[in-house]
């Protein structure tokens, strides 16, 4: 049983110019806060999330049991991130369909629904729109920002845009950038979606219709991906679903798996905007702080002045422990302080959001230095 | 330049009872053969294709430039498999789309296209088709059979059902069964295949029509998976299609991997069949030759007489090492004569079709053994 989180929204009416060139105003962003902002104003934690994740971070709403938050065994009272020394913002980024303005609202120029015109956003539009609603909080120095996955690329992202506002960043299971196998399995996800003859080149809200069907293999190929080949194994391996006997058919289900993988689908497909998958996805291939430095991340990175936690695990095949190191020697030859622990863990890109006793105590470690940090004290 | 290659086909009549229980009579199996059974008909070598190829191995079709087979640079006259020396066949698959009875013939009972009604057919039925063929042509012993990938689950499992008929077998880059991860990445293509709406249950010949798009995104799929992680990089990295500039798009093409990806996944809509590509990929699920002996491979391999020659890639993470060496290991158990080759390649899966001056060397220097055995001088 956890605490009960409120969900809130706040209004920018103000255009927001975007690092497309195009900009974007009348919009809500909703977010969630957990603990109290202290007298100093100096134990602010911005959590970033990842492509499917929300400002619901930890936390369950009144009279909703199941509805914790994603990260609801990180953060919270007595937890590793805890709420009682820190105060904790979620903010639901800006295109995604939990709250803030997205593809499924109108534009307020039109009237109309934005769907495939709504304007492509990137990890630095973001943190923008984030430094915006930490301005109207009244935080204006983060005693840390923390995100996995894509959330981290968001952590990472906000000691460059705005060293000044940031004492430390956790970095967990992310990466500096893409690989070309990264952007190779997105493309093929939003392939699926657009060719979904119910997408209606973006526009299917108007023809009451959801492109279900691409939703679903993008789902199935996302879950494939978060997944090491290991924890496949062990949860599914080769086990028929039902008894012993094969059916011999190519359409109906035969294994534990592939069952599994349809009905994440399905529960997917029933919740999660066609359009947001494309711009989310799209976010992760954009980013890359090193491009504008000729592919170096040490010049990249020499702005940053927060001090760094990296975390990655050893299966994961998604952001590989690799990444994670590209990040950390980039940080090193620019002497930052930057810790970095790779968890041993079986459950590939996912190992993140699970509970694991040495990835907890690290990232648990890290914040009771940084609450010390604040008292005054040595770290 | 390479030499002329002739297609043949064999029919037959007399029903072939399938591992499911059902059956099939009168089908047609396409096949080629280069250089000449000896009079002691004991210099045959069977090549078993895999997923997107065929009975065309080696060689190329009169008047046809780059019609070279899909294993050309193997197979041919001075080459690793020396048709000089030996008599290679290849035969198209039950169930495929290149000239054997497949999914758009039609069933002899009623006349109408079999479609989504095709039986299906497993690793063990090819195998049987093929050893009739063999028996028409004579050959009562293969000094080999040879395969990668599904072709080398073909070549293990003729090991299995036919111990006596088998001096020899090299199994490349193959599994003594698909993973749970391999698996998802077959439903996941065949789902994109089966909810495309113009699949039409499966009988969309008669619709005129072809699941094209779900194709696409089968062979995208399948496309990563043949692909390590690095040598994408190598080839495509983050690379954008045109110049430097981002367009911000969520639809358009704006990294080479993607253009990459969209146009193979084009090319191979257009000449491979849909229900082919669930027949090839379940029968690449059900292989499993331990699942009867309680998962127990050791056990399931002791049925086989003949030597082994193993072979996989360090790159490869669809048929890893690993896999292998658990063929290798089991095959030990039995005292079985067995070689082994982890070739260093970058390539992924793939390099079992590609150029390795090691790889190469490997199989050249077992088939001139085997030449030395026919002769009956030590090997």
């Amino acid at each position: 049983m956890s605490f009960i989180a409120t969900p809130q929204s706040m209004h920018f009416a103000e255009a927001l110019r975007l690092q497309s060139g195009a900009s974007i105003r009348d919009y809500t962003l909703a977010y969630e806060t957990y603990g109290e902002l202290n007298a100093a104003r100096d134990n602010a934690v911005l959590v970033c999330h990842a492509l499917n994740a929300s400002h619901h971070v930890a936390g369950m709403y009144e009279g909703q049991p199941k509805s914790e938050g994603w990260w609801d065994n990180m953060i919270g009272p007595g937890k590793p991130l805890d709420t009682n020394r820190f105060f904790v913002i979620g903010i639901n980024n800006l295109g995604s369909c939990f709250g803030s303005t997205g593809p499924m609202h109108k534009h307020p120029d039109t009237g109309e629904v934005y769907g495939a015109d709504f304007p492509v956003v990137t990890v630095e539009d973001w943190v923008n729109a984030q430094a915006l609603l930490l301005d109207r909080l009244g935080v204006a120095q983060l005693a840390a920002v923390m995100g996995g996955s894509l959330g981290g690329m968001q952590a990472l992202s906000w000691t460059l845009q705005y060293p000044e506002r940031v004492r430390h960043a956790v970095v967990v299971a992310s990466a500096p950038n893409l690989t070309a196998e990264n952007i190779a399995f997105n493309e093929v996800a939003r392939r699926a979606i657009v060719t979904d003859p119910d997408f209606h080149g973006g526009h299917f809200y108007r023809h009451g219709v959801i492109p279900q069907r691409g939703l679903r293999i993008a789902r199935m190929i996302g879950h494939i991906t978060y997944l090491s080949d290991d924890v496949m194994n062990e949860k599914f391996g080769r086990q028929l679903r039902e008894g012993m006997d094969l059916k011999y058919s190519t359409q109906d289900i035969e294994f534990q798996i592939e069952s599994y993988l349809r009905y994440q689908g399905d529960k997917f497909s029933e919740y999660f905007d066609a359009n947001t998958y494309l711009l989310i996805t799209r976010a992760l291939d954009y980013f890359d702080p090193a491009r504008r430095h000729g592919g170096n991340l040490a010049q990249a990175l020499a702005v940053a002045r927060a001090k760094f936690l990296l975390v990655s695990f050893s299966t994961d095949w998604r952001f590989s422990p690799q990444r994670s190191r590209e990040i950390v020697q980039a940080l090193l030859e620019n002497r930052r302080d930057v810790s970095y622990a790779e968890i041993d863990a079986p459950h590939g890109h996912d190992a993140f959001l699970l509970d694991d006793a040495r990835y907890m105590s690290v990232v648990r470690s890290y914040f009771d230095s940084i609450a010390k940090e604040l008292q005054g004290e040595q770290p």
